[in-house]
Order: structure tokens, then C-alpha cells, then sequence
């Protein structure tokens, strides 16, 4: 296997954009291509993550891309897993490079459909779910979440201002991201006054429908030294499933598919949860970070909520859990999520994080998952 | 590498079907886990192909069919790459296996449209062309392909009358497949006589819209031999891409992607178009299936419509071309056909292909592509 580097990074803002998917598409890309200093001939073929392509009348977006970098030529395809794509597409990615088939790769991911407007957005999200048992009964992702949530209050110690904090928190780091979707502080008075969307989640607690696009330059390590340029690798990826229903699983504070991909990960890199500086997780949900940081590791069952409490999950307190601002204050472009993941890392690694660089950081996790965590990637990085 | 081989295979019926989506992905794959003569334990991994999942509100498929299955725990993923979508999913299976990531996976394409109607459904299709420069100007693929075959009549010694000899053909081939769409008999003077959709072509010029699913099951070498059985092995692989819009490219009676992907899977297999004894092509329409034997290298440039006229390209001729049925006859369920094809090369070199079978075939070779050919990928096969 070769070793698999990350060589360039780029990203549009994520929020309501104004342009259509396929220009923002090759926007983030083109910049990947031009940060990691290579042409696009360089990029010998594209993996697109995306769910809703219908949503702005374009699917099948590798040619359209392709075209639009003067490549078209080369192959493209585009991987769905929903807000899990753009993990899952670095790791159809990550093994082809790995495994010799192409030696220089980008990977897109994207979404747009704040133009659709909330109602029809929280449909085509609901698609997602299992839909017989849920989507169809009315559930929908906040009721889905909303329901861990009520369990883990149950079940260990925790209040909602708990759940407030991580909010707080994550605007706090995204307030420093220029790209981020809301740059806006927010106290855990604000959290515990705002809608309820699903009892005990309040609007607070969710993060918001973004448009966006973000991708990576993914090579071997032999390109990588021969372009020059600061590059990060690779050492850890893991996958994994849960049952498709959250009524199929024996217990919802925790989610089976993030401690498969996780435990393949840390296994791979050869190393612990402990020897991670810091985390871009999928926190749709302020619940889902908490349940999150237990099932990657870093704090036992139940203990993450204390965490938070104790603010060691800030940025440069024991582990920085998503200096970016996270899905929360960063925004969620869902295609594009698990792709901007990678970006935040590659930044991180790479000395491009200004005010929210995490000090000495040497190795970034990400991790990204698809609906209630029915699939997961998690991808383990070290700076060279 | 590993050498890939496939174990087993199991297919809906295509055409107007009443289960939905997740139903039939499941009949598909429990049918190639059952043909394979494994247990759904067994299988690592699923890459599922699919289009238009929002038509019958269920994307993220993977974690429903592996539910469905009982192993839930396994990592899946939908690839999209519009009507390629199928040998796409195929590929990334393909280079997993051979790559050594799994040692046995299911590959499951599958569509459902029909319910939607119609308009609805070219509509939705519309949505794979380059939509800024086709879709959106009112070109659907009908007249996209017309373009095309309106230049093959002006560039080369063609009639309409040859283009609905491929129709004939392909109809004549249907007959004797069980699970075809349009089991019916049909003249050259039926073609004729049918109502034009987009001028040369007439309605029995194009391929249904078909709902259906078509499973295969990929795996090592090695465990194909440890689980007996009978099994095939792919020996060649290639992948390409052509300018996403018509207009891009220099001449339209000839898809560039395809000439990419076969002399890739050429070159791999190490045969020549000659050692090919049967091939199931992408025919959407009467036109694609002369284009695609022409770049396949079947024949020379303009000598497609001449082996049609010949009778060179009918079951157990020169080269058994969609002895299927094809998508004209078989039907074309977007993202299933690239995979329903394979299921055909499988059923053909294990003997179980019934009165269509091709007499003494050693190689097979499946290609599909999506929209106008934007994308593509041609894989080779041979008994063993």
C-alpha cells in the first residue's frame, strides 16, 4: 500500500450561497488544485460527495466538474451516504490512492439547498432516515436526536445546559473561521431561551442548513515530495454501520458504527484516543458531540457531559473538539461536511489556522457520519 | 492485486414494479447472496447504485438493505454516476477487492421511477445532462441522442431503417430473457411506424423508463474457490470521461469516454476486441448501441450500422451484442443497468442463460455509461 498524503485544501464559505452546484463545486476544488500547487492534469480523477444534486437540478456532477477544470477526460463519480458522503468519498478515495490506481486525486464535497427553503430542506433530509419506521411517521432528524437526548438525560448526569455548553462552545471556535456559517457568540442563556424544535432540543442546540463545497488534493507520498508544498498524511481510517433505524439498536446513547470505524482507525494509525490533539467531529446535534467524544474514546460512557461541564473540549483545554466551529457554527453543506473536515485538518497541520490554530497539534481526527450514525468514517492524520 | 472474481448474482424483474426501493434492492441482493452460496455474514461490504432515490423518498440505502440483511454492522455507500451509476459502483467494488480492503462484497444497483410518472421522470433525468447548457434549455436525452444520430445519417452510408434493425435485434434477444421489460416481437416497419419523439428517433428507438435491482457478488479469488461454486473472474477494468455537454465536443457519433475505458480494460485483460465473444452495451437509444460497437472497436467507424444490416451483431453471429435484451428490451433501471449487465456476462459464462445462451463464450464485456457517454466504464470477464 502507498502511503496517502493530503497536499492542498480549499473551500467556498459555507451559508446561503447564491451560486448553483456545480460552480461552487469547482470553485472549492480549483482552489484545492491551486494550494496544492499542481495543474489540474495533475488530478487524474474525482470523488464527489453530494445527496441532494436534485435539489438544484444537477446530478451526475463529475463531468460537469471535470469539464469545468479542462479535464474531462478523466473520471469522476459521485458517493452518497448522507451526511456521512463526505467522509466516505475521502475513503473511496484514500483506498484507490492507497492501493496504486491513481497517484493524484480530488475530492469534492458539496451541497446546496438553502434555496429550497426549510420544508421542503427537512424533507429531502428526512430521506435519510430509515423511512418506513421514521421518515414516513412524521420523525424527523431533530425528533431522532431529540430522543438520544431524552435517554442520556435519563440515563446519566446531565441537564440541558449541559447540552447548552458544547452550542456555546462551538460558536466560540467558529466566530474565528472566516468560512463559517455563524460567526455569532451565544451564551447558554440564549440556548435555553431560543424555539423548541424537539423537547429537550432547542434551535440552539441544532445546526443550522448550509450551503457549501469544500475539497482536498489526496496523493501518494511519492507526489507529494515531488510537488513540494506542505503536506499531511494520512495513518488512520476506519469504517462502519449501525442498524438504519434508531429503534433497532439496543441502546441510542451511543452509536455502534463511530466505535467500528473508530477502533479500525486508531488500530491502523497505531495509536490511542490519547495521542489525538484534537477532533472535528459530526455534532448535527449539540447530543450528538457528547455521545461523540464517549464512542471515539477520548471520555468514558457518560463522562462526556461532564467534559463539556469542565471545558476540557475547548480549543487548547485537554482535546480541541472542532476547532472549525463544527457543524454547529460552521455550518452543515451535508455533502460537503465530512470533506471540510479534512480541509480544517489540513489547515490545522499546516499552520493555516490563525486564531484557532490547536497549539503543537501533530495528529487530527476526523469523524462524520449519516443520519442517526447508520454509517461512519473516522480518518486519522499526522503532520510530516 | 488480488484477482477479483464474481461468486454470484440475482436480479428483480425490470419494469413497472410495485415494491419500493429498499424492497427490491434486498430481493437483488439476497437472491446473489443465496446464488452465491454464502450467508449474508459472509459479505464485508455493500456499494449500492442509484440515481434517483428522492423518487421514492429513500436515499442512504446502504444501512437499510445491510438491516435488512441482518448485518448491519457492515459498511455500505450509493455511488452515482447517472445511467453508469451501476458499472461505476461496480469499479470502486472491483478495486476494493482487488486492493485487498474486503475479501467479499455485494454490488447493488437499483432504481424506481416508474410510480413518478412520465414527465416526472424525464424530468428527472434531465438532471444528468450538463443541466446549465442542456437540461435547463429544454434538450432532454431523447434529443440529445437524436443530435447524434442525426450526424451518423449525414457522416455515414446509414438508414433509419438500420437504426431500428438494432431495436429488432435486441427485442428478438428480450424474448428469451425472463426478466426483461419488453418481452415482445417487433418489425423494422413497427419501428417505422411508431410515434417520433425526437426526429430520426422513434418511440421504439429508446429504451423504457424500468424500475429494478440487479445484485452481484464480488470477491477474491480465494474465497471464491473456498465457498465453491461456480465464478467468473474480471480481467479487465477501465474507467473514462468525455466533455459533460454534447456541444463540448468535437465530433457526436463517437463517445471519447468509452474509447478511454475499453482500451484501459483492454489493455488490462490483454485481449484484443476480437478475443470478445459477447458484450452487453449501453443502447439507451438505437444510435448508442452502433456508436458504442464502433468505439468498443468492434468495427471500424461507420461500420457499426453495417454490421446491423449484416445481421453480424444478433445472438450467436459475428459478436452476440445485448444478448440481454439490452436496456431497448431488458429495460434500463438507471442505476441497476450497469450491474444488470454483469449479471448477464455472470449468467452467460456459468451456463445459466437458458435459450439466449451465446455458444462456447469464454469472454464477456459489459459497458455502461452515464447521460451522453459523460462517464463510463467497461469491465472484461472470462469463465474459468
Amino acid at each position: 500500500m502507498e502511503k496517502v498524503c493530503v497536499l492542498g485544501a480549499g473551500s467556498t464559505r459555507y451559508g446561503n450561497l447564491s451560486d448553483g452546484i456545480a460552480d461552487i463545486t469547482t470553485q472549492a476544488s480549483a482552489a484545492a488544485i491551486e494550494d496544492a500547487g499542481i495543474a489540474p492534469k495533475d488530478v487524474k480523477a474525482a470523488y464527489i460527495s453530494n445527496v441532494f444534486g436534485v435539489a438544484d437540478k444537477q446530478v451526475h456532477l463529475g463531468p460537469v466538474l471535470m469539464s469545468n477544470l479542462g479535464i474531462p477526460d478523466r473520471p469522476s463519480l459521485s458517493i452518497e451516504s448522507a451526511c456521512g458522503s463526505g467522509s466516505v468519498s475521502f475513503r473511496e478515495a484514500y483506498a484507490n490512492v492507497a492501493a496504486g490506481f491513481y497517484d493524484c486525486l480530488v475530492v469534492s464535497g458539496v451541497e446546496k439547498v438553502t434555496h429550497t427553503g426549510t420544508e421542503w430542506t427537512t424533507t429531502y433530509f428526512a430521506y435519510c432516515s430509515d423511512y418506513f419506521y421514521e421518515g414516513q411517521m412524521g420523525v424527523s432528524f431533530p425528533g431522532l436526536f431529540a430522543s438520544m437526548a431524552r435517554a442520556y438525560l435519563t440515563e446519566f448526569d446531565a441537564t440541558e445546559e449541559d447540552f447548552a455548553q458544547v452550542a456555546v462552545k462551538n460558536h466560540n471556535n467558529g466566530i474565528l473561521n472566516p468560512k463559517a456559517h455563524l460567526r455569532k457568540k451565544i451564551t447558554v442563556d440564549d440556548v435555553m431561551r431560543s424555539a423548541v424544535i424537539a423537547s429537550p432540543l432547542k434551535l440552539f442546540d441544532c445546526c443550522p442548513f448550509s450551503d457549501g463545497a469544500s475539497s482536498v488534493i489526496l496523493c501518494t507520498e511519492k507526489f507529494a515530495k515531488d510537488h513540494g508544498g506542505d503536506y499531511v498524511e494520512v495513518i488512520g481510517s476506519g469504517r462502519g454501520g449501525s442498524p438504519a433505524a434508531l429503534q433497532g439498536r439496543e441502546h441510542i446513547t451511543t452509536i455502534p458504527s463511530t466505535r467500528t470505524a473508530a477502533d479500525a482507525a486508531y488500530r491502523m494509525a497505531g495509536i490511542t484516543p490519547k495521542d489525538v490533539d484534537f477532533a472535528e467531529v459530526h455534532d448535527c446535534f449539540t447530543i450528538a458531540e457528547v455521545v461523540d467524544t464517549e464512542d471515539l474514546r477520548f471520555f468514558e460512557k457518560g463522562e462526556g457531559i461532564q467534559a463539556v461541564r469542565e471545558d476540557r473540549t475547548s480549543l487548547n483545554s485537554d482535546i480541541s473538539v472542532n476547532p472549525s466551529g463544527g457543524l454547529k457554527s460552521k455550518g452543515h453543506p451535508i455533502g460537503a461536511t465530512g470533506v471540510g473536515q479534512v480541509v480544517e485538518v489540513f489547515d490545522q497541520l499546516t499552520g493555516r489556522a490563525g486564531e484557532r490554530t490547536v497549539k503543537d497539534a501533530k495528529i487530527g481526527l476526523t469523524h462524520n457520519f449519516g443520519a442517526t450514525g447508520a454509517s461512519c468514517a473516522v480518518h486519522i492524520f499526522q503532520s510530516v
